[in-house]
């Protein structure tokens, strides 16, 4: 069976300080059989490793992943403007999003008030919360695109 | 002559740091005979006044005012998920917008990597460099709305 294309989306130009996180939920969600296709989001180096790259190829590569991948996990904890235009782009394309975000933030009301049947939203305090919410997350997608081969 | 309609955008649950400088952009628009659909963004008490409203409500009237308005004025100095979402849906809209950013922050790739026709990023020092930016940006949608009108 293919394996599930997820796009994962965390702060970039926003901040970095989350990176550690991007990490362990990108290798969690590989470890679950996920092919990660903006893997690069999670690399301590992301932004010199993406230096050789203008900002529009950029942009065309993470619109391109977006239209293929089978959902999209954002990470929303840090605010960002390329996350928040991303997930809009996700959802145009009617692609099942999950927003993790720690509970202590104050989440904007485009997400909070945002209705859209393919966005979920998940507070978490630890990643006891947040791994199984992922795990769910990528059942439900697994069913969703065998029962749309099938 | 109808007033040309603006959905000034700025970050409000990403912090409030950069409020004096909305309310100055909303002023200068509505100065120079704008209607600004959503002054709010710019009140320092927004938190308090948008209290009596749902969060679904909040969304609903942000993506009605981005449907209704000529064009978009974003700041995007703080990044914003909120401010990230709507400039995609006014872009899916194909609503001119033009996107000020104070020169010493590092924009996300997602707008400086986007080469929408109806997208302009604005790099700024002072008023003396956004004020007249936005008197272009409004004649021109007056232009615009004339032509279409007429």
């Amino acid at each position: 069976m293919q394996k599930i294309k997820i796009y994962f989306a965390g702060a970039i130009s926003a901040g970095r300080e989350l990176q550690p996180l991007y990490r362990a939920m990108v290798d969690f969600l590989q470890e679950h059989d996920a092919e990660v296709l903006s893997a690069h989001v999670a690399r301590a180096d992301v932004l010199t490793g993406e230096s050789k790259l203008t900002d529009e190829q950029i942009f065309r590569r993470n619109l391109d992943f977006i239209a293929r991948c089978d959902g999209m996990v954002a990470e929303v904890t840090t605010p960002s403007l390329g996350v928040g235009f991303e997930i809009s782009e996700a959802l145009q394309r009617r692609k099942p999003t999950i927003c993790l975000c720690r509970k202590d933030v104050f989440l904007s009301r485009m997400l909070t008030g945002n209705r859209d049947q393919n966005l979920t939203i998940l507070y978490y305090e630890s990643p006891q919360e947040w791994q199984p919410a992922l795990e769910d997350f990528l059942n439900k997608l697994r069913s969703a695109v065998s029962y749309r081969r099938s």
